[in-house]
């Protein structure tokens, strides 16, 4: 694939926020490639994610900033942030201190369902 | 990971969608671990892609399903559904015929910003 490695200040100018001023940021283990899971950043979370290097994600629940594992220990280090073609998903690639699931799982995707040519519906 | 193996129908159950009726899905390559594209399935195109076994997705711009490679034949084979802990976002496993992207690249992630403590914010 024919990466372009650009600044993180071009990154962000290339983010495209929806009306609510968000965007999705699928949060990926660098080492293992799992998929941990997928949070919503503004504009700020973003910026404070490049700055301190963590992951910081607006909650929409709580109205909030969630600088992930700052009760629970569980930070997630950022070593790349990736934008998609039209600017409107976060990749950021991290190492993770700790499980990414509240329920103690490493990632939130933990529920699976095969589909085979046996199964399939 | 205690992984949790769930029936095709137990996941679909198991989907919260938003306030459009859509859930956002991550499509990710089996075999590289490549997080590919996201792009957004409703109740119906989540149906579609359990039934025939390629990836449907939901088209917010088009407004319609959009069967991914039935054009180009880069279709999206699924392997996996995966949903998270609180049911808001898809994680489909696939094997896929060809590039993710419509640039021609394999991943629409293809922009990448590094953040090391030398070059951070």
């Amino acid at each position: 694939m024919a990466e372009q490695v650009v600044t993180l200040s071009d990154l962000a100018g290339a983010v495209r926020y929806n009306a609510d001023g968000l965007v999705p940021a699928i949060v990926q283990d660098i080492h293992t490639r799992e998929v941990l899971m997928m949070a919503w950043m503004n504009a700020e979370s973003l910026r404070q994610t490049m700055e301190l290097g963590e992951t910081v994600f607006w909650s929409r629940s709580r109205g909030a900033y969630w600088h992930k594992g700052s009760t629970s220990g569980n930070v997630q280090r950022v070593s790349e942030l990736r934008v998609d073609c039209d600017g409107d998903t976060l990749l950021v690639l991290v190492e993770a201190a700790g499980p990414a699931c509240h329920t103690g799982e490493r990632s939130c995707f933990f529920r699976v369902a095969l589909r085979t040519p046996e199964t399939g519906a």
